[in-house]
């Protein structure tokens, strides 16, 4: 089975160093990349589209709220109109770059509040997909399983890839639990792989409770800023390879067949 | 003769108003907005190209220092690669929003204190020339007459056109005079239409103290932000016509022959 | 009966302009000046409270989310001790600048989307106390009548000034109707007198739909950006003469009983 | 003798972390903490004045130009009183957090291009002092050996405490040697303390080519952002222990003659 293993990147900002991009690089298949608006800046988002492109790892824009200051893990009252031309700003700054590098964007996801807000209410899912579309119809919304995220992508026609957190714990009813919720992340690797495989064996989502929620999956999402984030990708690659699962990038996951279609 | 009359727009900022580009639109061929360094936002951006696009006047990016509070008219020390991100990432920003409003960027201007900087220091105006190149090079630089910056274009092999303000006095060697200069800002349109009218016929730039600079001329610009702009650039308009100018296109302009080639 | 107008002042930004403060003053009793969160900067306020202070108009700090592009009108997400930290560094900086200028503040009031918040949500009314005490337990709190932000500011022991809205209608709860909503806000200033004047006769709010809130009242807000602004002001002003007000400092108007005491 | 040890902390912002405060803290005897403009956020800046507070180390406000994405290590065309604005807010919003925290502000001490461009031109060195005195004539002006800035404060009555950098070579006329030229930074602790101690001998500054420029020494400056600047700062408390000085706070040092005086 093809699987993609994707983190975000490039969410420094300035003088300031988040994560080890240059560590994590070689255990990805797709790299989604801060636009500016939540961390990452016109130097940091071209250097981090070149050390993708030299190690074949395919780009995204990883747009967010306007808010520097919190990260992008406030949420914010932005909607409608408003909300589609912050996105389209983002995506176009990073497809240019993007272009101007030669390594054209892939795919697009939304960061912190603003997915979260995305995959809960269908009137900011619709926005998203309806800027992605925008900007280039060819482009991949890659949005987390069982979100109405997801399907608003489906319905407006673009190529849908879902992915799953190897490093956090979902709710019953599929949204990831709070960061500040005790147990949300999960920093162990073993714990993490586990946690994935239960997944892919069961072919869905497990709440923290247990529960099941079928889904499709062509992408597993690392998050960049954990300490633990190089370990656990390269522990990850190692145990997918080893189970016996094709890894890949979105475009070519997506390419396999309709049993995973959203 | 094919002249061009452009102006800068699109610099409000959120709930701020700068201008009124509404009023401005129907006097000009190409608008040059801003990008969201030192004015515009997203939604505005995307407001500016529908109205242009509306009235059928071209539009260009106007990237700048980051500098909000300052207007983007504060020297900063900013060069090399971090500078040609800078602009990169602005102009891919506007041409993205451009391109979602099916009305592609024709050009790129330097704004303020950047275009200032660049158009005294070669260094600079290389940076600028290789990001609009890095960018497509198939756009325009608009650049000042006599400076750095259009000979940086036409080195980098970029159409280069040449535009003289109608409302800004020239220092002998062809820099503008400074703003907070007594009579650097020329307010009254009757005066700025002479001013125009003299560099047309002598085929020059004339320094505040009379010397001419020969210099071919493809555009002439009157600043958005400034009390007399609608009534400035509406007249000159007339007056250009009467003088029997074609108004036009910057592409226009620039094919029309070998004698106005920078 | 003492009463006090009040409007928000210092909502420029650098190279734009918003509302006429200089026109506005002489209508004031009391100004709100912008932190530079929502609007204002180092300069804009320095000239604010210089003005205000020429024209005896007491100062205070109008402290508002970080959020320059949406004007501080867009909820945010922010709570606890990161709310409490922004509003001590606002209010300080304020408060430090007054002090340079020998025009000492006198009141707290925050802004837009933060104020609606605190005045529906007792904990986030509760970080707005204890900032302002933290700060100087003699600054005045201005918080809009029936709100849980004046009863926090009373629980914490700080003094509170009550001020209705000249030119907004009320929900039958108490809180302001949104902005968006037709008819939410008061452009005509003879509606806006006859408005407070019956507020002030009934002792209570009076929401659209005609129920009375009962509730002191020590101050009436005019909003500074509003077109109308400054002929509302000055016309209510007039018309609190006429009706044997008399115009005064909240200081003032809360010393003189118990009657009106929140 | 009475010497003072030095950095600037508080150079985090929202979730990036820069150098390690909890770990410098017990090598200083002043902290100087950035406000916001160039680093820091009102949390971090109360966070940073309550661990210096808890460990007796007394502390200053470190304002900058306004420019997070460069770390104010850009230089910026600001002067005048927009300069003076700029610090007096800077200067105000740390002072009041400071004092919420019952622990007041010792010292101002400009940050990076600002620091730099006020050592070397007296204008804007009297725009540094003109600001530090009209927020409080107590305030010690912490300034490198002979700057121009050192000469402003001392006109302007205010105590100057005059500092050399552990960490830093000197060209031929005092200024620091850019960070971006070879040896400009010294990232050794050994030979920081060398560097330190043949200053304290000479009575002066030692530049990079072996010149000896006479100056009084206050306070002794390890930059807390770079990798060595822990193991570096302790190590030179404890040379200096072990060569009897005695460490304390600036306002002690000043105190102890006319000797050093400025």
């Amino acid at each position: 089975m093809k699987l993609n293993l994707n983190a975000d990147l490039g969410e420094s900002f300035g003088a300031w160093t988040m994560g080890d991009d240059a560590a994590l690089l070689p255990a990805l298949d797709s790299a989604s990349i801060a636009c500016g608006f939540h961390a990452g800046d016109p130097s940091i988002i071209r250097q981090t589209v070149r050390a993708a492109r030299d190690r074949g790892v395919t780009v995204g824009a990883h747009p967010a709220y306007p808010d520097l200051a919190g990260f992008g893990r406030r949420q914010m009252d932005i909607a409608g109109e408003a909300l589609e031309d912050l996105l389209i700003y983002q995506i176009s700054a990073l497809a240019g770059i993007a272009r101007v590098e030669r390594w054209p964007l892939s795919h697009v996801k939304p960061h912190g509040a603003l997915s979260n807000a995305a995959c809960a209410d269908p009137k900011l899912a619709i926005c998203v997909a309806n800027a992605v579309r925008a900007c280039d119809p060819d482009l991949i919304l890659l949005a987390p399983a069982c979100s109405a995220l997801a399907e608003a992508g489906a319905a407006a026609g673009l190529r849908v890839a879902i992915e799953i957190f190897a490093d956090r714990r979902y709710a019953p009813d599929g949204q990831l639990l709070p960061r500040q919720q005790p147990g949300a992340v999960i920093h162990d690797p073993a714990e993490a792989i586990a946690h994935v495989q239960a997944m892919l064996a069961q072919g869905g989502l497990i709440s923290a409770s247990g529960g099941v929620l079928p889904t499709p999956v062509h992408s597993i999402c690392v998050h960049g800023d954990s300490p633990a984030a190089v370990s656990m990708a390269a522990a990850l690659r190692d145990a997918l390879h080893v189970a016996g699962h094709t890894l890949a990038p979105l475009s070519e996951v997506l390419d396999k067949g309709t049993l995973n279609a959203p």
